[in-house]
């Protein structure tokens, strides 16, 4: 109960709840570990809870008839999703996959629908975080629509975690190489083709699951020529809502 | 006065404001007509004022240092824009510009902010339309990923609005070729090669600003194989709000 409660209290959307709105939250949740490949909910199925990841990863996605899938969104710990089917009819918007084993904490919709009726703060920092999401979309169409796939891939590494050690700077890929090409939605083939252009012109290091350098700017001033903000971003920073 | 009235009550999202806010906020509004090419503000600047369509077309846009420019949307009448302000720091999350001679409506963000503020009713509203925007944004997000380009030409199309008479589906482009290649993200040589691509898939007829078909049903089956809904979309209908 004290870890969910922890959790809870970290994500910034349930900073404005009331407090027997978050105890009643709190009595209402469960905490669950799903291994690789689990399936959490297909979009369109009704939704009666929502989702915040302890620890782990998430692929939100969609299908088509033919079976095509576009990853919508992988999501780290800390972040919640599914709580857009409050606005949606009640249905999920998209499917959700459980990545990496994850320890996922459930928690029922009506709670999160009549606490945004009743509490005025609550609904104002809803919007604040559809704000800060719509903002990442509008990036992210701008990146598909100016940034080559080299570039692309360059962005998705800088907006990672860095650490700096004897003159190196290493950045760890949060998962495996498939998942982040569907991430930014290209083809394996393509990806791979991408990565070995980047590397030639940035000087980067793929060792494993790190990628090395011995300085980010190359990186920054390959990738971030072709975007509209400069380097650091501006909107990174968790919203704690589905991004 | 009773010409901007009209159009603001059109606005989904104005209906539930206050009836004080919405004559102090008539009382604030100017309208303008502006010709083809004019910028109403720039990505990043400070914004004290939002914007309405009363007639014509206006387009949101970024542009990197460069000068490549990434087209957001292009927003039809009825649609709000810059109004997303609020949320952003005071300033605009994108430039605007005047496609074709528009009327405008110009008001004031203070009023909006401090609606939004006060009235609990107004942010849920708020909320709605911004949960609406987001599902559009996946779908752009998802057809990016799945959809080829005769595809997503052919899911434009399909979502513009149809007239039929004697046997013949009509469609209008509501802009020139050059401006939906930038609306899909397509540079122009890529647009004319889909479009004769989708041409020969669909049997569809392009007559000036018109496209021709004899049914809708190759059209739709051609591009919503490649889209986790199903035609009719069922995101289709007025948001009011930059989008």
């Amino acid at each position: 109960m004290d870890e969910i409660r922890k959790v809870l209290l970290s994500v910034p959307l349930f900073k404005s709840l009331q407090e027997d709105t978050l105890e009643n939250l709190i009595r209402s949740a469960s905490l669950n570990t799903h291994t690789k490949k689990k399936i959490l909910f297909i979009h369109e199925e009704k939704a009666e809870r929502f989702f915040l990841i302890k620890s782990g990863w998430v692929k939100l996605f969609r299908e088509t008839l033919e079976g095509d899938q576009a990853v919508i969104d992988i999501l780290p710990q800390g972040h919640l999703f599914g709580e857009m089917s409050v606005f949606e009819g009640g249905v999920y918007p998209y499917s959700a996959e459980v990545v990496d084993k994850s320890e996922i904490i459930s928690l029922p919709t009506n709670i999160l629908k009549s606490e945004m009726e009743k509490n005025h703060d609550f609904a104002l920092a809803f919007l604040d975080v559809m704000a800060k999401y719509r903002n990442r979309q509008d990036n992210e169409i701008e990146h598909r629509v100016i940034q080559n796939a080299p570039q692309r891939i360059g962005c998705f590494l800088l907006r990672l975690e860095k650490e700096e050690k004897d003159g190196i700077v290493r950045i760890h890929l949060p998962y495996d190489k498939t998942l982040v090409a569907a991430r930014l939605g290209m083809q394996p083939e393509t990806f791979s083709r991408a990565l070995s252009k980047l590397k030639k012109e940035t000087g980067i290091r793929v060792q494993g699951a790190y990628i090395e350098m011995d300085s980010i700017d190359p990186l920054a001033s390959y990738s971030c020529i072709a975007c509209s903000s400069e380097f650091p971003c501006g909107d990174l920073g968790k919203t704690g809502c589905s991004s």
